[in-house]
């Protein structure tokens, strides 16, 4: 697989920067002095056509009148430049540019053809390129901010791929209210080369990337996108705003970075398929991003509140059902506990509110660890956070009448604070907290500071716990999720490639079963049959050779037994005989794709391993000589009176498992173990169709 | 109308203060810090049982030794001192009270009790307070603040009423932080006698006060909510938090403030009955106000988005859609005028995104006046501000660098912002902006302090523009609305007390108005259905003595073509012969209440004004005296051939409408005009029944 190009984009060792000057005022300088005084450690190239020195730095006339080749070009001269300049990148040996200038496929026709001119010359010289109309990129870990924003930003967890620049650069200060870390936050433009899916790949590998906001207007590649936000699903959220729906938000799109907006629903399914939470709005992409780079998922959907004020934890609550979670009430025993430990006027049915308390040890130590140690409760909303800023306040207003100990109070919530953050981690389970205060409370800051979110609302708070329990079960579901197809479904699966399967039928109860049996004619054999049931000969979920309707009912009622936890659904088949068992099968190799497999079946499978190997597609002749090449090929001969195979069929047989592989991404594997040979005629008796995840 | 005991309670010019002393931990001292530095001009007298002054004032060792009483009490000690010290108040002539204790009705049974025991004193002595269990008040206009948070609100037109103290103190910051000014702010807390009915309508009559925010947990006189409520609303915005509805929610206002919740549809419909805008959360309920308090309404819900990004207007478009406003394309002819001046990266359909351009003359001023000044917009979203303060971090950060003349910026950012300012005014259209930097940015600054809401994200400016245009609808409904019933309407109530009325039938098409003509048979009068259409005469929708089923179907067509815009119900009505045509009716006075009046009718009633009045409820002998009264009583002997007037049946019409008055507070007049003698017995031929809005 080549090296994703944003490797080098995010993380230069120099950059050559075009379009910076002396004067302040333009956008160029603006973002040169970012990367100048940004903390950036490498190597910054100006280019400058009459200044000998730019912003301090030495200047270069052109790029070809550099020593060697720069990492990485940021070009923020205007357009009609550009293809020049990137004619001398290409000639000079720089492979990597971000292209900020716009006026290109946003604006129609005619900026759509200088946008194919750009496109020419980068693919005539192996360069890879993020805009053009981008703002550029921020990487937190090494200090570098290409846009023009001023850079205060704080490093954190939270990846960013936007669609719009302002979502990475005017959000920085709305991202540093909300005490929210970024990674690398990067804006593709018009992708004109570089994408969201590529942006996507490689946030997805950066570590230091808990999580991934995204801001969309519209998809390019909507099945490799698919594809890659599924493989990143299980190790970290990705979270979308998607603003290209509705008749007026597609029109702002298309005049924008030029997207081809769907329609709103389209990509609700979109998302949902990927196992994307969809944020409504920019509050919820960046709220549910903050609390998914920072705290533990909750195991379920019960939740404490915890509060010192009635109508923020009120307004918790309500919210809580309002976005499917559940406030349980706590056992007596609990209350009693809760009770004991709290003011007369304190609620402790859950929420737990201390009425206008601010006993430090009980709200942020007492309460939290009693509550957040309980096996029913999952994750933990609180409020309640109350800095000594404001007695400072106090102390401001009345400073002639003041007698507060700050000092003292300072140490104790500083103390208080310190292990409160503490509990997530733990206790491993998620606390999310709401203060209308912001950081000017140093309570609020300090919590912040600490990895726990504290939102300015009771409710956002609330939604972003949802939010975590939404991943929770979209992660669960991938977990335990359909990774293979039945039996049952993948033998349809080969019968539709004329793979000769077993004459076989679901049934759910008795009724049914007798049915089936008939219909089937006795004997018949009795299989469990789940995609979440492997090894059912080992776990005595398989019943050979039934003769008759008793046997039926009692081994029916023996395996739904031993299916417990799962789907009670039995196949009834056909009996096969055949003391020749086959293995056929198909395997995807990293190098060489969909690969078939033949050799012997059954327990030698495992015991013998005599297979042969063939890359898909295969032609009859690779099929034939496949059966060949196995060590015991004589067990398809004519022998002990037996039938010889049919070779022709299994020749079939071994194409049609190799026209899968290559027609159907999705399937990782193919079993087909065994394939019995009966009177010489192959039948594919049981198979698992194994997917990709 | 006796006098609203908040009027004292929120402008009192003495204050005594229960619970302060010199030690600034205590809750008490907190609170009346707030009243002593927080601006109130009244005076101020602590009691204190040994101090001799506290916080610098002469503090008195308890109530009775008070020279003159004063005209609050606040009270923040201990709950069983309370009773004692109300019998004082009582007792020294202090008639109203704040009871900021809890312990009360919110912690059940004993609590229940205790409060009893306060509302009994209270009535005895006539004192009417707030609380128990409240946080006290906040009146911008006299500065005075009775509740524990620093007093760092601003004086503004927001006027806040809630059940939580809370949300009229810890959610002072983050008004702050809205730029979102109040005029007075209400904690009710357990409502023992104040209650919210109260406080919405001192705040329905408060100058400063243009919308009302509401934090609900539960309606104690839904009824007098209600009406409150309708008298408000057509002058000014009310908008209402309500958490109850859920579960858990209720559970938490249960043990909250001791509300009953009702089920969440319920208060839906009892909202929307009383035109009160439901706000889901604290940040919808907050971010309305604001706009409500300070922005005109858009005429309807075409609105325009100007802004120099295009994530941001994206953003709002898309949310535009969501929450039922309308971005309409521009025409041609508005394109290019918009074409004509901005950069040729903009885009011009609406949304209009000039780019990442800062032209402050363009962007806050050429553009805004073009687009406000279209008929076809009600209204701007606006993103695009960017103070110099960002300008100013860039020279902090290459402070060594800079060449930024700064100075001549502000200025003319400075200009730039006071005219866009007036445009809300100019144009009488609403404007709302967003912006990912706070007051911070001193142009968001200057925009909020001029009026214009600046919100911290695209969607909420989009939503609190649904908002406008939503109480728009809500006050057109009322002003437009059925203040009147239909002549069918109206007929049906007076027959249900028995008044003798037109056989009559309600058509809506050709077939069903033949039907209804030959059931009532020929001649007939049509005449057009509508309670909003007055004068129907006049208008030409009657067409009397129709004789068969052509000229019924022609009447049919021209009165059906007369009411553009209204419905198309047609009444068919037996033809009543008779010249002499009266009047009866009913009015409800201010001072008397429902009266009755009788006269002669027709065209007689304006010419002549020959009527007579009782005041409801009637006797027979008044409704007799009442017809003899007019000059032209005459007319109700037998006279040239006609039947003598059936006096009983007109008295029994007479006493019927003063009945309907008393009976039906929501009815304000009833109009029975002609009430025609048909061969001497009364008929109402057309009757009019108004309601109270």
């Amino acid at each position: 697989m080549p090296t994703n190009p944003l490797q080098t984009i995010m993380n230069p060792e120099s950059i050559v920067y075009l379009g910076g000057s002396n004067s302040m005022l333009t956008m160029g300088t603006a973002q040169l002095i970012n990367i100048v005084k940004g903390g950036y450690k490498g190597k910054i190239y100006p280019i400058h056509r009459k200044e000998k020195t730019v912003l301090g730095l030495t200047a270069y006339p052109d790029i070809t009148s550099m020593d060697k080749p720069a990492d990485l070009a940021v070009i923020v001269i205007p357009g009609k430049a550009i293809p020049g300049v990137l004619e001398e990148c290409g000639k000079t040996g720089i492979r990597h540019a971000i292209i900020i200038t716009a006026g290109y496929g946003e604006i129609g026709k005619k900026g759509k053809l200088l946008q194919q001119e750009l496109i020419a010359i980068a693919q005539k010289y192996d360069i890879r390129f993020l805009g053009p109309n981008c703002i550029g990129i921020v990487n937190s870990a090494i200090g570098l901010n290409t846009t023009w924003f001023p850079s205060k930003y704080r490093a954190g967890h939270v990846g960013i791929i936007s669609q719009s620049g302002s979502y990475v650069t005017q959000t920085l200060t709305y991202f540093e209210k909300l005490g929210m870390g970024i990674s690398q936050a990067i804006s593709v433009g018009n992708q004109a080369d570089i994408d969201m899916v590529d942006c996507l790949a490689y946030l997805g590998e950066d570590a230091q990337t808990r999580s991934i906001a995204l801001y969309i207007e519209g998809i390019k590649r909507p099945m490799a996108f698919l594809k890659t936000a599924r493989k990143i699903i299980p190790q970290k959220a990705i979270i979308a705003l998607y603003v290209g729906g509705t008749e007026a938000g597609a029109r702002a799109c298309s005049s924008h970075t030029g997207s081809m907006a769907g329609p709103n629903e389209l990509y609700n399914g979109f998302f949902h398929q990927a196992g994307i939470l969809r944020a409504r709005n920019v509050t919820d992409l960046f709220d549910w991003s903050l609390a998914l780079a920072q705290q533990p998922l909750p195991k379920g959907k019960n939740i404490a509140i915890l509060t010192n004020s009635g109508g923020p934890g009120s307004s918790m609550a309500d919210e809580a059902n309002h976005c499917g979670l559940k406030i349980p009430l706590f056992s007596q025993d609990i209350q009693n506990k809760i009770k004991a430990i709290t003011p007369f006027t304190a609620a402790y049915v859950n929420p737990v509110d201390i009425t206008m308390n601010y006993d430090l040890e009980l709200l942020y130590k007492k309460l939290p660890e009693l509550i957040l140690n309980l096996q029913t409760i999952d994750g933990l909303l609180f409020y309640g956070i109350f800095g000594t800023i404001h007695f400072q306040d106090k102390i401001a207003l009345a400073s002639d009448l003041s007698d507060i100990p700050l000092d003292l109070m300072e140490q104790m919530m500083e103390k208080a604070c310190n292990e409160f953050i503490k509990l997530p981690e733990k206790f491993k389970k998620p606390i999310l907290c709401a203060c209308f205060s912001g950081r000017e409370d140093n309570a609020v800051a300090r919590i912040q500071d600490g990895g726990i979110p504290v939102y300015p609302t009771p409710g956002r708070a609330v939604r972003a716990m949802a939010a975590l329990w939404e991943y929770k079960k979209i992660k669960e579901a991938i977990e335990k999720g359909q990774t293979a197809l039945s039996e049952f479904e993948s033998k349809k699966l080969l019968a539709s490639y004329q793979v000769p399967i077993t004459r076989e039928i679901l049934v759910k109860d008795g009724e049914s079963l007798l049915k089936a049996a008939h219909q089937i004619s006795y004997p018949v054999v009795l299989k469990a049959c789940s995609p979440d049931i492997a090894h059912k000969t080992e776990k005595g979920l398989i019943r050979v050779d039934i003769r008759n309707d008793d046997e039926a009912k009692v081994a029916f009622n023996e395996i739904v037994v031993g299916m417990n936890g799962n789907e009670k659904t039995v196949l009834v088949q056909e009996m096969i005989k055949g003391k020749r068992e086959l293995v056929a099968g198909l395997t995807r190799d990293s190098q060489f794709g969909p690969c078939v497999m033949f050799g012997l079946g059954g327990i030698f499978t495992e015991i013998l391993k005599d297979i042969s190997f063939r890359v898909s597609p295969l032609e009859k002749r690779d099929a034939l000589e496949m059966m060949h090449e196995i060590k015991g090929h004589k067990i398809l001969d004519s022998i002990r009176g037996m039938k010889a195979a049919e070779l022709n069929i299994l020749a079939d047989i071994l194409i049609a498992l190799g026209k899968i592989g290559l027609e159907n991404e999705n399937i990782k594997e193919i079993d087909i173990n065994p394939l019995i040979l009966s009177a010489g005629k192959p039948v594919a008796v049981d198979a698992l169709v194994v997917l990709e995840t």
